[in-house]
């Protein structure tokens, strides 16, 4: 399999047998992740990283990822004072960084940029957002935290709570956890339901998700509660939204009748959704999943990068 | 020749020989420019870009340039929340700059400042652009592009367009040509022409300029159309402005008379001055042009850092 | 002595022994702090620089600590566009620090923040300004900048000058010098006098400070001058701020009675405190003490990163 110059637009340009490639590249990562072992795997070599909305997260850990590939970085957090404010397009930006680089990552907040942009550019580009588009490495490193908390994705039970209308990381991801058998449920207030239209994408696929808007009730039979950010500007009414997220908010007591397996994860930040009283348990996986960018990013650079 | 802890300021603080010198050691950085080779020749150095105002393309180009040297870059990318806004100095930032650093690059928007911070650091300080003053590195990559489109830039014949008067890159870039023997000419709208007084000055170097106002015409006997962008804010009347961004505009049939051979620079961003549809074709350099910064750079970094 | 992993929040969390310690390993970065030897004592390691406030001196000064140490860097330099805005809290964004990170710097307004910090993350931290808290790297090098210019801390007249009152800079500094039986005095205007509190606890350590409004009389028999800025924001009346900026302003006249090794130290940036007709007498020692940032912060980096 030969990943050397591929653009990563969207978790859909990989088929399963791919996917499970990434993930076994980046399990051998962890190690130099953790700063435990010294790679030299992209010595001499430039990640620019353009960041036309600020993901701190995200773009961080793109950085920590190339700087533990013994690489380096250069690029900007936000589109103020850049080319962009003189009226320059994406693809001359896009062509700027090719030249000052090896592989191109890119935020946008407008849907279809990351696209545009590896069409552009004779260098790799790697999507890190574009708007309501994809965020394909967040997918991957889901999926990577999945396979390492249970030992496998295959045939789980895997329950995406939350904001599931508007929430790009919950489509791609059941998108993907469909690829892999897993038995997918998916909870939300009436007004944030996953779209009819990635329900019926899913079905095509093979799966056959369950909806619910009831938490407690999934939580026993789940092997992952996958929680995502409901946010207060998407209810017109600020009563409901109290309302609302407080019946999706993941204390001790909802989570008493889980599984001893059962994991949380969180693409974070957090707000009110997990309170602190949780991080102790034996369920909290939200910060590994965070460490976990790192190996994942690592992985794809080294992949596209040609030097795995 | 030795460049040894040099400040490069001007680019009329260089002559030609030197110049020759600096476009010959950029020619030998290209592979490392663009990664193809690993160079250590800057390992362990640091490189200070301060930027007082913002420069993207600029500021990415010189970090690209240290990195690529295998060396690192700190800094800053605009004036906001430096010492500056507490009231310190541009002697003081810069003496701050230098004991964190081995080269300084700064970019000020006022003139003359480069000038005034080479005096007081005892590192080498590179002008990275000063207000209405300097920008020699521009200047350099320029000529770069120049020899390595055409071959050589002795006798050329070079058409510099757009925005004359106001545009710093066209007087250090013309000033620059003289000195290799080019046949200029001038082109512009009557209200942006070259200054007289640098006119002058090229005439006392032996130049003869040709001025004009028709683009058109000039175009078959040139050899590089040096296309600068015409700023709307020039023009009180918006009217005049899109008369005149039409009439400089370098489209297909504007060009359908040029040599095979004449290339077409622009030390962009570029907005409408050159229209998409002239990227794909043989008179493109600009893209090239946006390259030749990293190794030029890499050149100077290397020569004032004693390593070349 | 073994400082691996140790957190640097405030120097009382530091024995005399252990800061003679911290300043004789700096004495050994001197040279690859200055660029004349290639250290990569922390090769493959990544510290993290988060900044919720701009400090540019503190900022730059601890990167250049790390990339002269061989290491990397990545991080914020405000807490816009940070994952703060959107409601995170500060340990979580300290978890996600770690997990990029080998060692974590925070500079936070908030009091007390760099101990909360500690407290969450696994990996290091290092207090780089907490508000009205600690500054502790700050302290070191000011205590290393005392020994390097006169040989040794022990017994020294050292003069504290300027707004004692709500300088942290000048609290901490004060603490440790009473640790090096030196003669401590407290020159400033009486609005800004140093706290009841922090001399009462100087007096309980053994200390025995002398409290003066007349700089004047203080310098003959000082050793160091260590000069802080005094904000006009302190004064309520503008009338009042340009008298007492005034009488404590260090000129040539000023300190024409002074010993010939006699230093003047300010943690920079200065105003109008110092005047640059100073800069060139043989007290000047503010560039130096710029400079020593660096090493004092290698050799915490090295010895909490356990590789020295």
């Amino acid at each position: 399999m030969n990943f050397k110059g591929k653009d990563v637009v969207s978790i859909r340009d990989f088929s399963k047998k791919e996917i499970e490639h990434i993930l076994s590249v980046a399990k051998t990562m962890v190690p130099a992740a953790k700063g435990q072992e010294i790679s030299e795997l992209m010595k001499g070599k430039i990640l620019a990283t353009l960041f036309y909305e600020p993901s701190t997260r995200t773009n961080l850990s793109f950085k920590a990822a190339m700087l533990r590939l013994g690489g380096s970085t250069l690029g900007f957090t936000d589109a103020k004072g850049t080319s962009a404010t003189k009226g320059e397009t994406l693809a001359d930006t896009i062509r700027m960084a090719e030249a000052y680089s090896d592989i191109v990552v890119l935020r946008h907040p407008q849907e279809g940029s990351a696209r545009l942009a590896a069409q552009f550019s004779k260098q790799p580009v790697i999507n890190a957002g574009d708007g309501a588009g994809q965020h394909p490495t967040q997918t991957l490193l889901d999926l990577f935290t999945i396979q390492d908390e249970l030992g496998s994705i295959e045939g789980k039970n895997i329950a995406l709570v939350g904001d599931l209308r508007y929430g790009r990381t919950a489509h791609s991801l059941a998108h993907a956890l469909a690829m892999f058998d897993t038995k997918l449920t998916f909870v939300s207030p009436r007004t944030l339901k996953m779209p009819g239209e990635v329900i019926r994408h899913l079905e095509d696929e093979g799966a056959e998700p369950v909806i619910s808007d009831d938490l407690e009730s999934v939580i026993p039979d789940s092997d992952i509660i996958y929680v995502t950010r409901i946010q207060k500007e998407r209810f017109p009414d600020p009563a409901e939204y109290i309302k609302v997220a407080g019946s999706y908010r993941l204390d001790q007591d909802m989570i008493k009748n889980a599984k001893q397996t059962m994991r949380i994860m969180h693409p974070l930040p957090r707000v009110n959704e997990i309170p602190p009283e949780i991080d102790a348990t034996v369920h909290s996986a939200y910060f590994r999943q965070a460490f976990n960018g790192v190996p994942v990013r690592m992985a794809l650079l080294a992949l596209v990068g040609g030097v795995v």
